[in-house]
């Protein structure tokens, strides 16, 4: 089995460093293989994407990201940005299906900017179609009509596109809670009409799963006003940037939140739910949990290793039980730690 | 000067009775006149937006709208639901400026699901577009294609429309704490990079005003994590429904806030930001404070009438301070009252 290691940009290769270090103490036989991804690729090839990534990651069983981007590359012309790095091995991927949970571990309550009794005990996952809509629909461009500039996207999805991640999210809730809402802005627009009409379509193959249907507004109203309704909650690509984000953020430890993007063989991509934060690189002070959580995830979905994922999920658990902290989730009373303590303080609890 | 009233469906006759006492009150020389909208068009008509209302609305000087909608019309064919009225008026009257003020008045502080200390006091302003972007988008529709269905829409925006909105939110900061945040996701939509350039461009004329940008993920997240560090916020159609909803929730008490849909003329579409509530209609519970405070924008922007609009909001200050609480707004210790008496104690407080 071989890992696809991608530390990318800012913070990435701090917290990729302790999530190696988690994996490569668990014993299993996986091969690991660096490559670069975004900025550092770019810097290096001039390509966010280069060829050498691709060939790797094409051969890899599952992908390993740090996190990508930063303000050094922001005056790039589009196809260079870092993202576009990102989104390239999505979509050469097939990773259509990005698993986000958001979940608020108990000694971390008071982080979040919500009331304990609106959030205690949260754990929502999110399911985001990842390859498809407005991120990547033709035509679109900035052309010059009628004397100005014009600017324009194409949203789109296909049946088989939104029955594929449909599947997905409710095998998802079927292993939870049972409940799936389906996100859509269907008063609006005919590509989300479709969307529940093929999630709704779906349904009876799931007697066992309660299907619901949310406006999009609606559904960022009811993540502030009342996130613990939901179980698992599956949306287009668009609406799924702006949710998952939103619900990320009500736990207040972001820093906490793995993610998975898989393609129809449980094959992964596999990074933490927050960004490069170019302002703390290269300090030994970014919280590395995000990532060896997403590490566990790559156990669980692509190597179906449900004993090790869980082995390095407890450890994570028993970390924060003993007290350690990074700085974005710290506290009085606990024990302030920089990234490479907190990686030893998981192989230590592992 | 002529006004256009209409009630709409739901709650909207009971909060747009109040609000009605509300404007006689004040004595001014205005002429109100009744017309239907939304579902109560359709039963009457057939035509969510019909003829008469298109006649009157497009004649009179302001419209002061209840709210649309309901399951009743879940049913209907897309170009007959309720909703269809209200985004046709929409574009009809060119009301492209929609002004969302998301304020939490510390009388009802405990309303927030988010901490007091990251509430409190917020006094944010959201600028959307309102009659461009993926809603009005052609080509758009659910089409047959290699034996699927296929559903797709439009986003676009020209210049001229960025420019237009962009003035209208650079005025507004320069009124209030002169901060206007831009929200797009130019990362990955070239549409909303034109957004930005647009926007980045028209700053110069505004050297008082400090602009940043912001991508609408992260905006997202920002308006759970820290919502007071903005001002003014302003984007466009589709991400300015969600953000607004969102910034809404955050006071707990959306049955308070207003707002105003302008066109290049100040001519205005006044309503509430919450919905029609069907299952508390008929009751004659319903908040009619956020009405009433949208028939006070409209003496502002409309009317001009600076002195009437603050007189109204002051009397809804007083009868919170007062203790008077609709269900929505209620909490032990005050004093619960329905939506009647709720538009006698503003009548009073007068
Ligand atoms: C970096 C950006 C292109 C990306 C996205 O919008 O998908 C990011 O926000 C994410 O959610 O992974
Ligand atoms: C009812 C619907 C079409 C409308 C919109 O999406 O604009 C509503 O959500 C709003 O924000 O006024």
């Amino acid at each position: 089995m071989k890992i696809c290691v991608l530390p990318g940009d800012g913070i990435g290769p701090e917290i990729m460093a302790e999530a190696v270090r988690v994996i490569e103490a668990l014993d299993l036989k996986v091969e690991l293989e660096e490559a670069l991804l975004g900025g550092a690729a770019v810097d290096a090839t001039g390509d966010p994407y280069p060829e050498a990534t691709r060939k790797l990651a094409r051969e890899a069983d599952a992908v390993l990201l740090g996190a990508v981007g930063g303000p050094k590359w922001d005056g790039l012309a589009r196809e260079q940005r870092p993202e576009r790095g990102l989104l390239g091995i999505r979509k050469d991927l097939c990773l259509f299906a990005n698993l986000r949970p958001a979940i608020l571990y108990p000694e971390l309550a008071n982080a979040s900017t919500l009331k304990p009794e609106v959030v205690s005990g949260l754990d929502i996952l999110i399911v985001r179609e990842l390859t498809g809509d407005i991120y990547f629909g033709q035509p679109r461009g900035i052309e010059n009509r009628n004397g100005e500039r014009y600017g324009f996207n194409t949203m789109h999805y296909t049946e088989s596109e939104i029955r594929r991640i449909g599947r997905v999210a409710f095998e998802a809730a079927r292993k939870r809670n049972k409940r799936l809402c389906s996100v859509d802005k269907m008063n609006v627009l005919e590509t989300t009409q479709l969307w529940r009409d093929v999630m709704t379509e779906l349904a009876p193959e799931y007697p066992d799963v309660e299907l619901t249907h949310m406006l999009v507004d609606n559904a960022a109203m009811q993540l502030v006003r009342a996130p613990k309704q939901f179980d698992v909650m599956v949306t287009g690509n668009m609406f799924g940037d702006i949710l998952s984000d939103e619900a990320s953020m009500l736990t207040g430890s972001i820093g906490m939140l793995p993610s998975a993007s898989l393609d129809a063989n449980n094959k992964g991509l596999y990074e933490p739910s927050h960004g490069s934060a170019p302002d703390i690189a290269g300090k030994g002070v970014a919280n590395p949990l995000a990532t060896i959580l997403s590490a566990a995830m790559m156990l669980r979905y692509t190597f179906n290793n449900e004993a090790a994922a869980a082995r390095v999920e407890t450890a994570v658990k028993k970390v924060l039980a003993q007290g350690y902290r990074t700085g974005d989730i710290y506290e009085p009373g606990t024990t302030k730690v920089g990234t490479k303590q907190m990686g030893d303080a998981v192989l230590a609890a592992l």
